[in-house]
């Protein structure tokens, strides 16, 4: 519909073929609703296979903000709190979802959208050896994003750490996987869905950014966190109906590692971009190898890529620079990309 | 996938054809997100049209218990409550969202599902008169909806009885149309889509049980409400990234007549099935002329039924008799209601 | 300050002389803040001598709504509600502070205000069995009070066996005390503060209607109830920054007895008062021998008894007849008593 | 009962003699309850006097946590939030409680305590011009304090442009006035009580700090926060069962001046014990005129005055210096005072 390319997010098309084909051939069978039918059994035993661990509880909701007040609310009681990043999604972009089921996000400086387990040490210890800590709200839970808002990622040895600091002082370890895929597949990542699950006591694999229509696939590891979450998904209002559909999506992208190879597809085309940027000797507002690249143009250089291409203003740097993001994702065309790498070697 | 018949309810399948083509058409076509698509505004026309009003705002969410947490968080203020039948669904079946939300639900007894502008003015009286009205929930919206969950409908006098007590007391009137479309096709209404529009302050137009693979289209007409609902959409983890999903299929329901069409193909064959009961001579634990038939049969026939086919079990009457329910939809197909004809009229 | 003789409730005066000397002698005196300092430390001490046991959590609150919700929120996960009489003080008179917290509170039809083990049975039951129980609130606390609202009390037997059904399906059992002295200075009562301490998770002890300036000493018999309960009272509001305050009027109320003398006093003059109606051959709207009468009266001896006294309207009966309730309390002076029976015997 | 002389807070100590006079004396009365009793009428009375206003309404609430959070929660929407210093009270010293009313406080940098109108008006312009605006809370409430947390207090023409950038922008401006009679007797100060009911939609006067036992008296000016407050007091828990309590102390408190006396009081006597660290030559933390000393301290010293004096230990400077404040009240003894001074110039 749109008259211009968009590269201003990871959402702008609907599904992969394959899940719309899956889809459509399944449209008229008649299945039980609300998550309870054969193909989110069958999407979750696929999951849990690829996580490496039979004793995982695998949910599946519809969206990334749903998916974390869910997630969130089904941990805390109502006078504990979330540490997450200043920049963290739920701290700045979900309108209060959070704090609308009462409980306070604890933002802690980040660096690059990422927050270490020293932060995480320092705001529990400083919680808990204030004389009047009853009047402060209790950390219980770390909210991380992998890739991050920025696009960085988390090496293997971060997430180690970050898990045994939370699981020394008692916090769980969520990480929002919004873009998991894009993240798995950068060429500088080390860490594994298996690594992911071990370290992380809640999780999620994001669908709607890498392939689905929509959905997101939490994958609990915490026996507590496993209790009763059904009843939170269907308060929060995150219980499909023909919660198949669900199924269904994520049933396809774990058959025959779809969900990586599109992952991987869209990387590969970022990389190009980023090569064509780099070229112009553009400098980065941050850098990472993931599926979203944040750089610094000339205002004018901007306004001309404009005309052809959409892509997500950030703020403003000076008088002429601005931050801008431009996304792959799994739908990404290779002749959109080299469009756009030639219309940024013309600037 | 189900070795039996379904007819549980009206979300055993998914999308009707003409919807799944459209999404397969539109599947690669790249749009901005969040609902501020061009489907999004087509639907919103189209429905406006429909609905006779040039001033309504229309916006779609994803499911039900989301598009009632939504409505009602955004309607009433902390000390506000909202008035329902006993039986509402906000009451007793989605998990508390309301309160979660920070609402009492107040529920009032209704008949066969439904609540009387008698009722309501009660109700508001007996709180206004109390002398210490502060220690009470203030009322503030009438929750009901149409089919209710017993699939009894409200007529034209009955909802301007409402909607004139509402308006005189200054509640907002709010009518869940899970099933709109089964409850405007039924043979005994009289009311029309121009009617609802104008007589509540707001109201929903259900896709997920009437064709589509999910989705609600909320329609205000009441000024109040409208302002900033797309903040709580979006708190409330309702805003879909490709909300255009939700556009092509309420354009596609509102093309055509499609949406009427196809509910009046399950209100034939609900009528067929009712012939069958009846001549049976099975009481209805409620009589109605929608897609729900609420149906009380002895253990030993509705064992018999089991093997084929598979209903919603209600309740025991009695030692040896069950109220069940029998659904048909905009996708049951003729053939079986057939095949549960012939198995009723053999017991 | 008023011109008639108020019977309407139990908090019309200020505190019992020994307790405005011990706050006037204590005045100057500097202590740490928020229940901290010694007295608070001595009150505990003796409730929990008082209740026989050394393991019990005692914390003091200023009202009987904040302690309510505060209890309630500190026990239950946001699916979670708490079952209560439809006529408990939680369900229709404080302005849905449950719900404000995030809780649905589960209304059980109740006799003459008390619920029994049955119900509770049925409706744990009723829920566990539900097929699509996780549409539905669960129930995880049980609400009483004793004295009811209605000024009935429960027999040992009766809260063993609620104490037992609760138990058995993970219910925490709470009771409501804010008249506890009233209760157990009735002439047909058998429980003891051992008895409520053995069989209740939680329950209070009502300072604001006997004796007190205002205060409710919560006492917690369950282990889990009783982690981190400190922060729920400050995020409730509930932590008075000068708690000695409380503490001071809880160790005067549990020094020789004071609180149970006091609360014999208002007793046997709630007798001498029934005996008067009871002459008059008035009928009880409810039955009781605790500081409330309700008692149903022609509205024209009313109306003559209004001149002079105070009482609390609750609802008409018929064209003629209202019913009305009288309190007595520790506050109550014979001689007013004796006022208001001399003025019945003239009616 | 300590045997240390404390000067950790305003609030070690019970009420100013007057009130506890008052109190003894008003004991026996009775009142209706809930705060329509005589006395709270005239203590409002004589508080729309001190503001030279007729059209405030004045409530009374117990205490200060409690305050905050039901002004918050009476003003916003489920989709606001408040802006506040970073530092402010509700954001880091009510264990959440603003959250667990389901609304986000935005923290915004501050300067000693204290925010300005400039960084307001930058918060609501990039709420507004942010392109997914609806994503993110909407600030709708600036909560400030005066005196703040550190002590420090507004100018007429601070206050004056905070008022005018919130009218602007259709914000209400809360002033929390804990520590009010500390801030307005300051040396410094050019505020009066008309100038703030002028400038702010809602402040509070406070007791618990400032004389009383307890009490904070809200004083609304804007119509629409007036509307249906004492619904959320009662559903927050702050409607005092004897809330004549509370009249009497504010009646007392307003009555010749007392407020004003007992602070200045506070006032004199921290202005020469700021005299005494300054012939030290110990630097502030913060500088201010109020009742409130923050001070930085070698830690050797701070252990020597450990022995007989009580403050509150505030932060670790560096190595071998702390941050502490002692703080002054109504209620502090100059022979205290004078103590206190010596062992400082022994240091």
């Amino acid at each position: 519909m749109s008259d211009k390319i968009l590269f201003q997010c990871d959402y702008n098309e609907g599904a992969h073929p394959k899940i719309m084909e899956r889809l459509l051939e399944t449209n008229m069978e008649q299945t039980v609703g609300y998550g309870e039918d054969p193909y989110c059994a069958r999407a979750a035993e696929k999951i849990r296979q690829a996580c490496g661990r039979e004793d995982l509880a695998v949910h599946f909701l519809v969206g990334g903000t749903q998916t974390n007040m869910t997630v969130i609310d089904a941990a805390l009681r109502s006078h504990q709190g979330v540490l997450c990043a200043e920049t963290g999604h739920i701290n700045v972009h979900e309108t209060g979802a959070v704090e609308a089921c009462g409980h306070k996000v604890l933002g802690v400086p980040g660096t690059d959208g990422k927050i270490t387990a020293d932060r995480v040490e320092a705001a529990w210890l400083s919680h808990i050896h204030n004389d009047s800590f009853e009047h402060i709200v209790q950390p219980k839970m770390v909210y991380i994003s992998n890739p991050t808002e920025l696009g960085t990622i988390y090496s293997r040895e971060e997430l180690t750490a970050l898990s045994k600091v939370c699981h020394r002082y008692g916090l769980y370890l969520f990480l929002d996987g919004a873009r998991l895929g894009y993240g798995l597949t950068a060429p500088d990542n080390d860490l594994t869905l298996e690594d992911i699950a071990r370290l992380c006591d809640v999780f999620y694999i994001g669908g709607t950014k890498v392939g689905a229509l929509f959905g997101e696939a939490v994958v609990i590891s915490h026996e507590e966190l496993k209790r009763d979450f059904r009843y939170f998904i269907k308060q929060k209002g995150g219980m499909l109906a023909k919660g198949r559909l669900l199924g269904i999506q994520f049933d396809t992208l774990f058959t025959d590692d779809l969900y990586f190879e599109i992952s991987r597809h869209a990387i590969r085309l970022a990389e190009k971009l980023r090569a064509a940027f780099e070229r112009k000797g553009y400098p980065y507002l941050v850098e990472n190898r993931t599926n979203q690249i944040f750089v610094i143009l000339p205002d004018a250089d901007l306004e001309a890529l404009s005309e052809d291409f959409g892509y997500c203003y950030d703020h403003r740097v000076d008088e002429s620079h601005s931050a801008v993001r431009f996304c792959t994702s799994w739908a990404t065309r290779e002749e959109n990309v080299d469009a756009l790498t030639n219309a940024i070697f013309k600037l």
